[in-house]
């Protein structure tokens, strides 16, 4: 069996630790593996199996001799060095937004257009957290049902904005516990018990860039031009894992019994449906698991063709990571 | 002018505080104020004005006398103590669901539909919270498009769920910063960092209950029998005020200039719509008001006549006592 050479490229961020995990956990063929950090990680090194790995900065040589490196180190590193590693004959699968719209570039859930990895010309994207926990759910529907539309509130966790935020939630609970005060830094205003409808930059038309995502890449990952999403993307006081209240159109009559059978038989995702045993996807109970959650499925009041449902994941593992694992196995 | 004799039934619950507050606050003509709390509460007394005020418990004779009484100690109390009250000739206003869809009992917001009071047979129903902050923001909107139906998730905070899920957040938070493990009480699940999409119980068709009431209550409030809207409350780890994402279709031809300016001159309510320059409604900035905060107003781009928008109120405050005392100066 082949072994790759493997580099990432932000492995000491929150997604590049992850990555270094689900690379152990699933025995990636990798032969060897170049973690590579900005000038803040320099004199870091990184446990990968039973090696400490020395941390390297970025140069024009980094990407030698390298299979595939995994970019998660946010747009302006990806935007400079992915063409450095594809030059060098390196495939990429980058987990910035910078690429993800580029008609030749794949954007790709395995488990939703895996295929779609086939043509890519060493560069493959991975798609935005919050999008990718969604489509997990709405994808299986989709096959059975053809989704119109969808109505759709995130509950995003703050580890979704990197190991700063983490550390920000803390602090602010830790101080208002005090009754202390404490500025802050990663977010305009405290996160500690608030919700900030706020999550990436604004748009003119009032949206976020965030809250558009699922509309343009979920149009991409499951080949639906037409398919419409208005989204409200807000921050809450979590550390790990987001979730998504839903309601979808479909253009075929919807049957909640159908759709759960499709719900549970859909890879990569749980259904946990059973609300009078209080039994319901929460994010403390999906983080550090691969697969996503979907529950609280149920006719939709407002819609003819419509369902409900709520879907919860670890936006560092599906979100991230583990599909960016799961795409370089595809390869 | 005209001074009245006071009940408030519930005097020591978190609603019952701030009811006392309010009347405080806005001087509201009482010649005397009976604070009247549950078996838990005997020997209590309470602050109203310069006095301490002992509570009392529920007898058959506790409305002798007394001209408007507060009901907001939950459905069994209501169930059991309005019909004795309004016997006594007392006006009642009240704070649970028992009665809210009673045909022959008006269910008020001032601002919306004050009007309705004067039909009362002395009862007078307060509405849902979350409803009464959404439909805050939903119906300045109403008025000059027709609003058709919508689509909400709401962000609730612990106060909703009473002082021991203030006191259950406030552990749990605690209990997770020194890395140890507290039983939830209140709640099915920890509700510190986490998100819950349960607030009330599940009803036969998949909703909760508390779901349901923005679509019951508001087609009373609103006077609008076809209005529809589909929710899914979430409880989010925020001490106190509710917030609602929106998505609102309506008859209309809508303009985001022509809802700003409606939005911003209607009662009750803020307009704080800048996001360029981080300013958005929070739960964190608007507990404590009187005022509802809508912002984040924008065309929603899954509707043709849509427009998405966010909001955030005391649900203590509107959601509860605040509105009811506006109640009661309607009378």
């Amino acid at each position: 069996m082949k072994k790759y050479h493997i580099a990432v490229v932000g492995a000491t961020g929150a997604v590049g630790e992850e990555l270094l995990r689900v690379l152990e956990r699933r025995s990636f063929a990798s032969a060897s593996l170049r973690p590579i950090g900005s000038a803040r990680s320099a004199g870091k090194s990184i446990r990968f199996r039973d090696d400490s790995i020395a941390v390297e900065g970025l140069t024009e040589r980094s990407f030698d001799k390298i299979d595939i490196a995994f970019f998660s180190a946010g747009s302006e590193t990806s935007r400079r060095w992915v063409p450095v590693a594809r030059a060098a004959g390196t495939i990429v699968i980058d987990n910035s937004s910078v690429f993800r719209m580029e008609p030749e570039v794949p954007l790709v859930i395995p488990e939703i257009n895996g295929d779609d990895v086939r043509a890519h010309r060493g560069l493959i994207a991975n798609p935005n957290c919050t999008t990718a926990v969604a489509l997990m759910a709405i994808y299986p529907l989709h096959r059975i049902f053809g989704v119109r539309r969808v109505f759709a509130a995130s509950y995003q966790a703050v580890s979704g904005s990197g190991a700063r935020a983490i550390e920000e939630l803390r602090e602010q609970v830790e101080s208002a516990l005090r009754d202390r005060r404490s500025t802050p830094r990663v977010y305009p205003h405290p996160i500690a018990f608030n919700v900030l409808p706020h999550v990436d930059i604004f748009l003119e038309d009032g949206y976020t860039k965030e809250e558009m995502k699922m509309q343009n890449e979920g149009r991409k990952i499951m080949h639906s031009p037409e398919f419409r999403a208005s989204v409200t993307c807000v921050r809450v006081p979590v550390y790990r894992a987001h979730s998504v209240a839903i309601s979808a159109e479909f253009e075929r009559k919807v049957s909640v019994e159908q759709a759960r059978e499709a719900l549970a038989e859909a890879p990569g995702l749980e259904l946990i449906d059973e609300p009078q045993k209080n039994r319901y996807p929460t994010p403390l109970n999906v983080a550090g698991k691969d697969n996503c959650q979907v529950g609280r499925v149920r006719l939709d009041c407002a819609f003819e063709n419509g369902l409900s449902f709520w879907v919860s994941g670890d936006q560092l593992l599906k979100g991230a990571a583990l599909n960016a694992v799961q795409i370089a196995e595809l390869l």
